[in-house]
């Protein structure tokens, strides 16, 4: 149980051979950044194939299962994450080798399911009787249920998106942030998407290794991945809502803005034509008495210029426009 | 039938034990907000699986249908609306147990159509005579009718609202309804479609637990079903169709707007140019003489002043903008 | 043949009995409008299940085939339209139940195909020894052919929308129309989508009620159906091209408009600017010795004047902009 | 091999009679503009479908393969092309009656594809030898490859157009060209989708008909027409670029326009307050010295006016704006 | 080895025919540009299909299985790229022969895989031994991988694309970019998609040509191709993602400049008014004392001046307009 060098290998039953159990006895095998040697040694031990030996050298893969002579190769992948505004969103991938009478996983880094499930199962041996396929379905639902809090995180802050971008005037740090969302979406199908095909084949076994018993689980935790990945498709909607929101809100506002400018220039370019007309020197006004003239002149010019917005806005009111 | 603390248990024929009924006899047993001992003890009676009493004690399942050895586990979910506008739209879901002789019905609130099915029951007991079947196609068929009005009402606001938008000037609170009632569509996409699948399982099935007499009946559910999920699409298109209203109804006020403005800078630009040139103070104009060519100038100025908006107006016409 | 209040019953064979005809003989049942109690003795008459007789009641069903014992229950829809511009399209349901020796058609209201085949049944008895399954090929055929004029209109009316659309300044009506022509695409699908699958069925179908030589020609109508549908399809990408051709076309048009209002902009701000900046009171300009100076000043405004917009103008068309 | 009133009919073998070819022989018989006579004369010599004789009156069916009992009825469409820019784009349709020993081949106008084939029959007898189904495979084979320099000059528009749009300013006509070329894409996969299905079903077949030999020729013509629809869909997603494309450059455009616009405000909206501000007859400015002061006056002005343009354009650059 | 006139021509056993090996005895023979004789000496030497001869004198055909009586005939493609921003993506096609004891590879120019493979055979007789299979499948995973430095240059060029896009003023050039990469994507995809289908077959074999141990390998291939093809779909959605920053940045950018014209006009318009309407020849005021009255307006109108810019600003600023 200590991590040495090699990575750190738990053995449930205290051995430290890694081969199978003795007939009659079941074994979980903990191997976390297992050294190259250790994989080799892993390989020698259970007979695996070469192939699924090197899979568990490179940790991006994506969830399948792969069926042998006398067990299932099977990598399940999961998101977690950490502080606020799914800053930290990191995926997780479990590499599992089912036997009937023992289960193989290797991971690279420390996997709190994994951690959970190894208690439970060392403080209730009975989990550990009922099977391998049953510890296994334990892993995989735990792995599961972590991508949860990630999706309702994302709906939620859909929803709050959506509102505020209609609320108030568009900022670009929104549309960073939809983006960042569906980059996150984008990844959880690609991860969800195969881990529910995976389950359904698991669902449907009934052969030695997952017994019908357990199988019963597993559709349980396809069911739930059913859950997920059509919440995922919900939340592209909302995406889009988001998206075509803050679109319409650009163009809302480019509308707003002219609004006012046309308003603008209704108001003060007929304005400047009158104060530009009557600033034609009204004392030499051709053929116009000088003083009296001038006086009604620059009563009409003050009159013009106060009813000018006064009409100009009342024409748009009654237009609609503002 | 009276509610305590452990919620309402109704048992149709009176008995108040958890358990399937005396051979030869048929029990309808409706759980009504209950409290995890009267699941465990419902466990106990029928022989559960613990993952299906898992789910009763949850209701965020998805409709669903799950086989046990000797009975089914039926999942079913619907909505209703109250007050204008969809302002109170609920879902409702409902748990069942359907085995030959019993129906185990298991829901959090207050269901009408349970309510309305069991009256029927207790009116009519030639119904129950059909076998647990029929009855559960009676609820079936009554949730999924309550469907009806939503999608009704989304159809006809849909309507109203591309004519609306096509009509007048974009309102900000158009844009939030449509993007409230894609909400409703996604939300009732996301029930009704696994929802349609289910009843197909239960319109081909011809084993001990669905008759093929009312294999019939759930073909009829099935038929709505498929149409229910048409209308959301058919919805889903005309929700398109009142965004890409919107959206092109705000271009065509920016265009509006534009034109009015470059109608009122074409008008008036000119004309603070010609006020601007003639304003030079005719009376020193270098070169010509003082009053009579004052007055030609102002006549010139006036008539220029005149003839320039009709030109303009007169070119847009002849050009087809305005 | 007469209508009374139980609607209109049409027996081909002159007999007045709701049931099926004698062994060896064939009845043609044609029901217009039949009240409830009529229904009830078709049911009792034909042993029809009740469902059906109830589907029989509302006229709002979809295409679809349902199989019992002895016969076929089917729904068939179409369009028809009349009035230039698509102004009435109405939607024909018929129900038919098909067996060996009978064929029971209902509908609401007065149809054209159904009158048509009657009478060329009633003169040509021939048609009717080739038994009852053709018949209804016939009654089908009609029926889907009476699509064609519709969708046929939709397609030329989308090509010339989208020329219109290309060639002059958008106008609202064609943006509504665009709209319109798409809820009766989507109407059509509903429809038609569902009767591709029904006569797929029949065309497949080798049993008693479907001869093999009348399936020949029920795969005839099922190929126009597909062409049907594909020409929905097509019309659909049509109407998409109609629709960004609209909104490129407000797109340009704001463009134009910009460009015209830029071009005024242009050619009068520096205008103004010259005017403003030369009638600073000549005769005063400091330290300039009056009358010469003044000529000249005179002359370089209006140099400048002049020489403004042509340089601009000549400037925007080096740069490819007018 | 003369084309009367009745349409051109030419006998491989010479033989006038329009029927199967003695036993031991075969015969290829081509109809040109078929007139209904000789149509009836056909139905009645081979004793085809009635249906598949009506489908040949009429050319306006798509891609098919029927089975009868002792022919398939196969209709095979192609484009062709002439001119260039695609300006005539040309339906070709094929109907064939595909018997063990015989095949018919009707079609309304002439095709070179029949011609060329029906030469290299007459040419080299040993192909003939090798069956009908060869000598159909070469036609199909033919008529597909037809379809070819279309698709191709269509993904070379696009490319270029979409160069082109995003190089210079959008053009009207280049939009009207995307549409156009949308239209040719429609059409064609209208016709070569169901056409590969077509081929699929010759490919697969080994019955008496299509003999396994002649199979591995219908596999290539099977895989032509798989890359062709591939390329159909390649050239939706160009075209789709080219659109985008069209679109944002009259974003980008109206982008330019407006800073244009904005730059010219910019500059003149202040200098035109400049000048207003400074010609307020500078004699009679209220207790300043007259010339002296005024001189200082007209050379701040003339200062300010010459560093307004330069403040403000470097402040845009400094903003990164132009 | 070396290349003459005939294209060059590897046997790895040394012989010199193009023929299949003694019996018990394997031969991989290599061809490099190929002359047509060569070929046509290959297809009698081997008795291969006219058609897979004929599809290996042209290099444009897409992945593809054909089965033939005693050997597979393989067509695979991959992407390599050079120098950097993907400037140079050359596209690989290698065409096989897989028999039980011998493999016959055609390619057009020399490519990279097959020489690498060539040397490790040749170095390693062992992995000659496990069978002409293994072979080809070492080829076709060397080709499959060399598709991955693109696709992982693609992806992170698309997330740096869309940061610097949201980031900065919209460059056409971008643009350009964007369209760029999507069509990198689509041949990609054109690739990839039925090389997978392709892969999926040869993991799925159990017969002579393809042994079981060796199947597992293929599967290895098969799963690298289904990710690489998850890849390119998640490609797709980044590249919506730059392309919908793009046009959002674009709409962004013109607000922003709408936004600075409105306020230019809103701080100048006013003033041009203000300036006009004091401008009017102050000292022939009508009804006002000369000096002092003028002298009060004058500061009257420098108040304004400062305050209306002030008040402007101030009221956009409450109106969070900037």
């Amino acid at each position: 149980m200590d991590r040495g060098p090699d990575g750190k290998v738990s053995v449930l039953d205290g051995a430290s051979a890694l081969a199978p159990p003795p007939p009659g006895t079941l074994r979980w095998l903990d191997l976390e950044g297992a050294a190259d040697d250790v994989l080799e040694r892993l390989r020698t031990g259970f007979d695996f194939h070469p192939l699924a030996i090197e899979d568990c050298r490179q940790f991006d893969q994506r969830p399948k299962l792969e069926e042998y002579n006398d067990h299932l190769f099977l990598v399940t992948q999961s998101f977690s994450c950490a502080g606020v505004h799914l800053a930290k969103v990191v995926l997780h991938e479990l590499h599992a080798f089912l036997g009937a009478s023992y289960l193989v996983t290797v991971h690279a880094d420390h996997l709190d399911s994994v951690d959970e499930v190894w208690r439970r199962v060392q403080t209730t041996p009975a989990v550990f009787e009922r099977g391998m396929d049953f510890v296994y379905y334990l892993l995989s639902s735990r792995m599961v249920e972590s991508n949860l809090p990630i999706l309702d995180r994302i709906t939620d802050e859909l929803e709050e998106l959506e509102d505020r971008v209609l609320g108030r005037r568009p900022v670009r740090a929104d549309l960073a942030r939809i983006f960042e969302l569906k980059r996150h979406l984008v990844a959880l199908r690609k991860v969800l998407s195969p881990q529910r095909d995976t389950l359904a084949m698991l669902a449907r076994r009934g052969d030695g290794r997952i017994s019908e018993r357990t199988s019963h689980y597993f559709r349980d935790v396809y069911d739930q991945l059913v859950r997920l990945n059509e919440s995922i498709e919900s939340n592209r909607d909302l995406l889009g809502n988001a998206l075509d929101a803050y679109l319409s809100s650009v163009s809302n506002r480019t509308n707003e803005i002219m609004k006012y400018l046309t308003l603008l220039s209704a108001v003060f370019l007929p304005l400047a034509f009158v104060v530009g007309f009557f600033g034609q020197n009204f004392d030499s006004l051709p053929g116009v008495p000088h003083w009296t003239e001038s006086r009604s002149l620059m009563h009409a010019m003050v009159g013009i210029c106060l009813a000018t917005p006064v009409v100009m806005i009342a024409w748009f009111r009654f237009r609609d426009w503002i």
